[in-house]
């Protein structure tokens, strides 16, 4: 991989991030490299689709994974036109993603209302202090078995 | 909102989960619960389908931004059978769910592999250290105007 490389898949990122605004899209795109070369690409599909996770890195890892016929993307490498958010740094993260690169920072993305910095920082906090309120409920041992043992059973 | 409510949706979460692996998936379920009401449902069909991304509560947060034709679900909470990994918490945080309510415990899935809390401490690293490379490259202002900007000027 040389800086060629790097700099030619950023730049196809942000030539998607650029289509997709002419499309009335947000300013998002992502492509997923394998053995240097493109095998899939995503772009933010929200204000099309209205699903809220349909942002351009979660899109092409998904696209990339139908592409292979695997959940597991270890091999691959993102890059993504901007600062990836929580959402799809944990995403490419559990699909073994080796690494991303990004152009466009929070920083630059604040001043149009795109940044995830405040995102991050709220999920960084306690379960009890993050503004989503999140709660463990424990069942009824006696009433509800374990479902995560029943599950291993059935493969062991 | 009493607490029968939490413990029917709850069970509806452990039921849908339960069910999965009946089919040979994943014991991971979700509801998405709006006015008193379970709107979508979801479970974890990364087995049958590939898709990284497949979890439980992604897929019902998915469908309900569907059913509502909307990618904004405020006045919505999410019942799910097991601890939210980090990239479904960000999902429901982003969509603007009201809470979320889960059974199982990492500390119950871990015995089981299925915990994500060895994810939670990586994401939670300063970029730097933690174990997916995750890298900054600006690219050259004078050859890529900001797409953010040119996103903002369609809009204004």
């Amino acid at each position: 991989m040389t800086t060629g490389d790097d700099d030619r898949f950023l730049r196809a990122a942000i030539d998607l991030a650029r289509e997709n605004v002419a499309c009335g899209g947000q300013p998002f795109g992502a492509v997923v490299v394998k053995d240097g070369a493109i095998i899939a690409t995503g772009v933010n599909e929200i204000i099309a689709t209205h699903d809220p996770t349909a942002h351009a890195e979660l899109g092409a890892i998904r696209a990339a994974s139908r592409k292979l016929g695997s959940a597991d993307l270890s091999g691959c490498t993102v890059y993504a036109s901007g600062h990836p958010c929580p959402m799809c740094m944990a995403a490419m993260r559990m699909a073994g993603v080796a690494g991303v690169s990004f152009a466009y920072t929070n920083e630059e993305a604040e001043p149009f209302g795109l940044s995830t910095a405040a995102i991050y920082a709220d999920l960084a906090r306690p379960f009890d202090a993050q503004s989503m309120i999140i709660r463990h409920l424990p069942m009824d041992g006696a009433a509800e078995p374990g479902v995560y043992a029943d599950w291993w059973r059935t493969r062991h």
